[in-house]
């Protein structure tokens, strides 16, 4: 396998073609930001770390039924794609209020929810990816209702597996953000990655955090925390 | 009828019993305010117009078969309603894009859209009515999803009929904040006001402003604004 043209540099991985055009070279960079990029920042060994992580997921997922766009590992900070047309919205699923829902709508930190509740955000730099809902979608085209059904039916199910696995392994998921993609064949097939830069993670027993709010709110040990993420899932799988 | 023991006093309006407890008694006062009331005014004859106008929304409403709590008019700035228990969801209605939807979602100023929207608000000041989905709105138990499957439904039944209308006017209703309650029945049932308060009003031929917006945006003739709106009003009906 042949890496080709790069495809796109976004604030955390960079995507190049391949000599199979059905297939993208992910490349996982070090570089850390928040705040839609407003915080920019280092961590080191994330790329490594997140690429490690997100491939674990992603094949724990493939087992559980639920497929995406991982083929494999090529290197410790790269993999291999399957080629998907990005669908520009973000769906957040949330099983402990913490973040806007707290400020926005008046939850209590930490609040246990009754059930998982599903965001729809607008993947939009210059907008500041907004919240949005399914009425939104539809008129500014970014999916049909057909496809937003399955990312919210996706979203969830991806939320029953991982937020069983990660008890196993002590910790809370706590929300997480995804993104699909179209694939050749036009279905809605999850892509991105999942990581502490996609999700909230909290030990079970000390509620610390361990995921990018470390790096969001200057609490310290961003990387340690990614690598006791990597350290229970290899413990595990 | 006997008007009893103030209920509630809101921005717009004052609600008192009546000696019927299945009626109550509805002041429209001169108050405006905009922003969640970072805005404070007062427009001459507002309490009057917006009662007027309100009335013959509802008595039109009610004729195309869309019920509410409309029973009738008592002096030029009291009607009598139903009691009901509101639902603290507004129910926004857009036909042409402005506010919100150019300011945090890029659409074009004055665009028409290929369908309506209808999105989700949280009444709440203390929280400055934040924009929410449906499942939001199931977490914070504000209504059950059959309720809001009905409030979207009957939304999009009352754009139809009163979009129609006001284009026989000469009106673009560009966009619309609904409110619904809860009857003794049971009933999911259309309440508050319909008024230049609650609806964005374009003139057809002039683009001109004939709601709030003269008010929010400082464009002045504010009253003359509701003036126009009841002419028409009472020259069609």
């Amino acid at each position: 396998m042949q890496k080709g043209q790069m495809l796109y540099e976004g604030k955390a991985k960079k995507i190049f073609r391949t000599d199979d055009e059905n297939i993208y070279w992910v490349v996982y960079k070090d570089d850390a930001t928040a705040f839609n990029g407003a915080k920019k920042g280092q961590v080191a060994n994330k790329g490594l770390l997140n690429n490690k992580i997100s491939s674990l997921f992603f094949k724990m997922l493939k087992k559980e039924g639920i497929d995406n766009h991982f083929i494999e590992n090529i290197s410790e900070n790269e993999q291999l794609i399957k080629k998907v047309e990005i669908i520009n919205v973000e769906v957040v699923v949330r099983n402990v209020a913490t973040g806007s829902l707290v400020k926005r709508l008046g939850f209590t930190e930490g609040e246990e929810l009754s059930e998982p509740i599903v965001e729809f955000y607008y993947k939009n730099d210059a907008l500041n990816d907004p919240f949005i809902n399914e009425d939104h979608i539809k008129i500014l085209k970014l999916a049909d209702p057909g496809q937003v059904q399955q990312m919210r039916e996706q979203g969830l199910r991806v939320n029953t597996v991982l937020k069983r696995f990660m008890e196993q392994l002590g910790i809370i998921l706590v929300d997480f953000k995804l993104e699909f993609g179209v694939d050749s064949e036009g279905k809605v097939l999850l892509a991105d990655e999942i990581s502490p830069d996609t999700c909230r993670f909290w030990d079970i027993k000390t509620q610390e955090k361990l995921d990018k709010d470390r790096f969001r709110q200057d609490l310290g040990g961003v990387e340690e925390a990614y690598q006791e993420i990597l350290k229970r899932l290899e413990a595990k799988i």
